[in-house]
């Protein structure tokens, strides 16, 4: 397939990235706001010298950051892989990082091909001006075993219709989660998920809820009762801010 | 002395701060500029009612950060420093917190009762949106050992004239550091230096320099020269960004 896709000139280009969300209106493009993809478009443009559309494995709200966000394109450029990652990174903001870059077969599509993503969310109880931009403040010191009680509930297939809504009105609105789990690290309590993928803010919703119970204003029973009667409507927990969240790492099957 | 100063209804409050320096144009009050100083000042009025003048033992650059200033004030309010505390950081950004309010002696001046600053300089050669707002990004992989020898050159008392100015012209510009080291964290170089003052912009002069010796474009004589001839003008090195810089910590004698 690789040879096939050189044939034509035609390469097609895996990257990872990283950003800083804060300034941005979410990834997805929109003309004349200040987007991820619309910016990095703008600089890969600049490198390969054709007009081109980039393609990520999770769309990202407005403030929500990425450690391993990934992407394709295609492209005709014959520039390698490491002259490409220096040259995108020139002509990106230091809040955007370009951290791989590498040619893919055909068949790789940054989002259809990815098995699972895992997002992680941060929590301080620490009023720390160089933390805010990255964790969720909270006052109260919250109980860690409270938390990943709440969060284990999710663990399995549901319906997340109570949690989030499908990027396409009318879509599957079923997600299997394989990892929910939360661990205090130096203050800062950092919750995981991975599923196979999400519903739009769906991360959000279940840390909303979660807290929600580590706070005391949600039972246990609540919880369950919202995830596992999603015909009941959504569930009343607040949506937790998006500057908490990252987009931490992208799984492919191998 | 605290008795007389409860006598009269005054107090004089030490208060202990941190700040993301990024978004003030320093610490100093400048009318319709967003200053550090500006905004505090602000905050606590709202507090306690009256107005008043923060004085502050490091008057911090253009985005320059700090974990450890240390400030005084005058005040009547009769609040408990604990409720201070609390009502001055509900009138703040999330940029600038607050860590420790306390009544304090009339002796007690943040500025000329200090013994001694600390502050640090972070280098990371790693290319990460959430340390660019924090450090000096640095592609090459720098030599600790060699800018911790560089550094170790401005340890004890010298004239700095070459490294930085007085913040009164004409003032000397002798200052003695009893402490100049660098080690590597994660992939991260904390240059710690500490004085018993500061001229403006020396821990940058000083940080530009001891990195153009560690990417050998200045040699260690050159440096020592500079340091020990100051009458031959300004050091050549670049100063460095003020974004790496955290006033750290503020030592008073006792």
């Amino acid at each position: 397939m690789e040879e096939k896709a050189h044939k034509f000139g035609v390469r097609r280009i895996k990257a990872v990235l990283a950003y800083d969300g804060t300034d941005f209106s979410g990834w997805q493009y929109q003309p004349g706001v200040l987007t991820v993809q619309g910016r990095l478009e703008e600089a890969i443009e600049k490198v390969v010298h054709h007009p081109l559309r980039v393609v990520a494995a999770g769309r990202t709200d407005t403030g929500v950051h990425a450690l391993g966000q990934v992407v394709h394109f295609k492209t005709i450029t014959h520039l390698p892989p490491e002259v490409m990652l220096r040259a995108f990174n020139a002509n990106l903001p230091p809040s955007i990082r370009v951290r791989r870059v590498e040619d893919s077969p055909r068949s790789f599509h940054a989002r259809f091909s990815a098995s699972s993503r895992v997002y992680r969310y941060l929590i301080s109880n620490l009023q720390n001006p160089f933390l805010c931009r990255y964790c969720w403040i909270s006052e109260k010191r919250l109980d860690i075993n409270a938390i990943n009680e709440a969060v284990s509930i999710f663990l399995g297939e549901h319906n997340f219709a109570a949690f989030g809504t499908p990027m396409r009105s009318g879509g599957s609105t079923t997600r299997k989660i394989m990892r929910a789990e939360a661990k205090r690290v130096k203050g800062v309590i950092i919750i995981t998920l991975e599923a196979n993928a999400f519903l739009k803010r769906m991360a959000r919703f279940i840390v909303g809820s979660v807290m929600k119970v580590a706070m005391g204003r949600l039972s246990l029973q609540e919880l369950e009762k919202a995830l596992l009667c999603p015909e009941e409507g959504h569930c009343s927990a607040p949506l937790a801010p998006p500057h908490g969240l990252f987009l931490w790492r992208v799984k492919y099957g191998d």
